[in-house]
């Protein structure tokens, strides 16, 4: 006989007891058939994540009184396409990612997020591995929302290396909500190394990160900084990011700087999403150039995309997206590779469905 | 406190609502004590999946109204004598396997499935990871159903590579049930090589396969093919295999023809299920040779056994199985190692339970 | 829409159908920032399962009538400061672990326990990964649990190598409950190497352990021994240990000796729990010595610690713990480096969430 979990509404018939022991299994599948053009060879392939990260977790809220929380999140990445898990990274550098050729071996870790939390009204102190504060404006303000071919150029390159987008060994703290309308959260994240180090890279991987933002009726506008100790030197990610809903259109605009030791990076996004019946027009241009002594590798790229929501859990999607390179870059999409300075093309068409 | 995953009972109860947000955990912890003989060495283990393979996973369907369905299954195999999990291929090459090594490191992925599915009154699109259409008939007509030391010596050889049982990045159609019993499937996959690739491996584990079959009554016959395609020689299985339920007996039988370039290889299967009160016996006979140009490896396999169900989910079991090799073959059943031209014979006795 | 795990209460409401096929979702979350500080190197790290061991895991039970029981029980030790999973061992050998390099790609398995059992009056039958019965006491009679920097001396060193806490391939049985106080366990646990081997290893991490202990009132003491077996020298370990519950304190003991081929170890640890409010105090000393011919390397080391319990799920603690090395040892607490002969400092300071 199978088991089965049972929907919120036989949750809320149970009463306060079980409010206090709520345990979440949640998820999203998202298929996305990809396809790649590049001037030196061209890729189709089953992928993931077209339109949503594809992801199994389970999270859970106790109710501690006295307007104390604690709470728990174990989400882990999925590529669906395959069945592998997603990889995590024990220590903010890169000898904290795998070695290479795990390939179908790479099981399922909580990459996505791994945390423990206390929260009151003074706020929430989280403490495992979450996203750093410097990404969310990066996916909140991208109609694309960083996942399939049409996100951000400023994703492309890598330049920002291991804690872009999440951090392990973290100690965050969010603000309380009822701010009138302002949020923040500051996080420090440690790169674990002995102290003192050989090569003094003690401070390797670790980092401090914030985020503030103000969001009122239609408007939202949030700016942040984070930056990663090396002793090769430092990288440093700045966004300052915002949205207007029109109503019959939401329009995003990202300003980005990044710095890798000695050397920058510039970047910006202006979208747009524009409701159309059950679905949902997407379109953005964005850019990024990474300043070098030698040239200035950089890429313009656009892309349109329309999402239809079958149902609230499920729906269909297409996003097609090229990208201009130019000053030596060679970013292809998709899969595709293209020459230094020549253009890339990429189209999905997926499925999304959550649980 | 612990949490409690509800009965189906309870899921009725909660009607509708529910209905349309059904998420099933479910799984099966199987283990086997094998012992395996064989004139080289024998081997005594603690293994797994004698009788239905291991495994941990989520399912759920959303209904989406005229007739509409969207559903995902995530199924993960489990080494419940260790506690590793199994790795998948991601791209149906030798290539997408993980590095030697990684022993109990092997996390748990979804192997065995995982997909994401649109369905109507016009049948099922089905994307992901999952079954191959000519691996059903190998394991729907085995009374060993591919699972421990009994089943068919048509595996035994490893001769079809890695697309024998699934395969990666699919894209799949299944007939709607209704047809008057005709059922059938279509599955594509891609191997996800650059195109133009060097060596001309662009199309290497990229394949189509599909299976077709009539069930009437006591009857049930099925046809398969399928091709993976792969420039050192294409991969292609077919098969033909059926049943016939005469109440105090079910008889089985298959005929299977596989190509790997230029090497072909033959088997057959014949055999039964004898219901017996609250268990079953199970009997059946293999054979399986490879058409060499220097030899003709060949197994004849005998196999025995008796499943005892205590209940529903819970069944312990026994079965022996005896290979004889000839033509060089040195197939070693349950970890014995024998000499060419020799026997070899293995024992399971375990547990099976399912939740 | 999200699916919610239900309280037992409403498991309970379901009546009898749901009880013969309840499963639980279980775990826990727990993060310690843990300080360590050596004559050589200091470390600084978020770490886990400083108090409880974190985890997540799927267990159930089927009644199967007259007495008798069927049931499942798979948990994954999850390091939750990352997000990674843990290895398992697959044959209770070295060779049995991960390859180096692992790092973030370490994803879940089922290494804590991964087991199916048939239990009725007569005791129980278990097959699969499972505490070895020799670890037990290590456990059961340490103020600290052996979780974070506080735990016993003798699981400083990896003396006793792979089998020190659990088996994989093992076959178990436990006497029943109700024997007046008495309780007891044997395990035996197989290598799973090829008979003969090359080098007459083919016993290597095969083993059989017990375990007998006696409990009435405020007084519990168990002895255990265990034994694997290696070519290169078998393994041996031995303890007695039990408590005395004062009320206001429950004070603990254990005698520890363990054999790795010729070499001995001697240890033993004396503790105590005291009830304090809402929370408990933690005390232990513990001292274990290694008799090479050389040298005789020890540690003895003191631990001190608090836990405030939020509630029955939710805990705050810290422990602080010393180790003193001698005899050319040197072990370092927290991740912290010292110098033979030299001490070592190290402090946990938590949260655990169990769910």
């Amino acid at each position: 006989m199978k088991k089965s979990l049972i929907a919120l509404a036989v949750m809320a018939a149970a009463g306060a007891a079980s409010a206090q022991s709520s345990v979440t299994l949640f998820g999203i599948v998202d298929a996305t058939l990809q396809f790649g053009r590049g001037n030196v060879s061209d890729r189709n392939q089953l992928g993931n994540s077209g339109y949503n990260s594809s992801r199994l977790g389970f999270r859970g809220t106790e109710d501690l009184g006295g307007g104390m929380s604690a709470s728990f999140w174990l989400e882990a990445g999925v590529n669906n396409d395959n069945g592998s898990g997603q990889a995590t990274n024990t220590n903010n550098q890169a000898s904290g990612n795998p070695i290479a050729g795990i390939a179908g071996g790479q099981g399922l870790t909580f990459n996505r997020r791994s945390t423990v939390s206390l929260a009151g009204n003074w706020g929430e102190l989280r403490l495992g591995r979450d996203y750093t504060p410097h990404f969310w404006n990066l996916t909140v303000f991208d109609p694309f929302g960083t996942n399939g071919v049409g996100t951000t150029a400023t994703l492309n390159t890598g330049f920002t290396g291991v804690t872009t987008v999440r951090a392990s060994n973290s100690i965050g703290y969010f603000l309380p909500r009822n701010l009138g309308g302002f949020y923040g959260q500051v996080q420090y994240y440690m790169g674990e190394n002995a102290d003192p180090s050989a090569g003094g890279v003690e401070d390797d991987g670790s980092g401090l990160s914030l985020r503030v933002g103000f969001a009122t009726g239609p408007f939202n506008v949030a700016f942040a900084y984070g930056k990663t100790e090396f002793a090769a030197g430092d990288i440093k990610q700045m966004n300052l990011a915002g949205q207007w809903d029109f109503g019959m259109a939401k329009l995003m605009g990202q300003i980005v700087r990044d710095e890798n030791g000695a050397t920058d990076a510039d970047g910006w996004l202006i979208g747009a999403l524009v409701p159309v019946g059950a679905g949902e027009i997407r379109l953005a241009y964005s850019t990024y150039k990474v300043d070098t002594a030698a040239a200035d590798p950089k890429q313009r790229k656009i892309a349109l995309g329309y999402v239809h929501n079958l149902s609230k859990r499920t729906a269909v999607y297409a996003t097609y997206a090229q990208v201009k390179n130019s000053g030596g870059s060679a970013v292809g999409l998709n899969g595709a590779v293209t020459a230094a300075n020549s253009s890339s093309r990429g189209l999905d068409i997926g499925i999304r469905h959550s649980f």
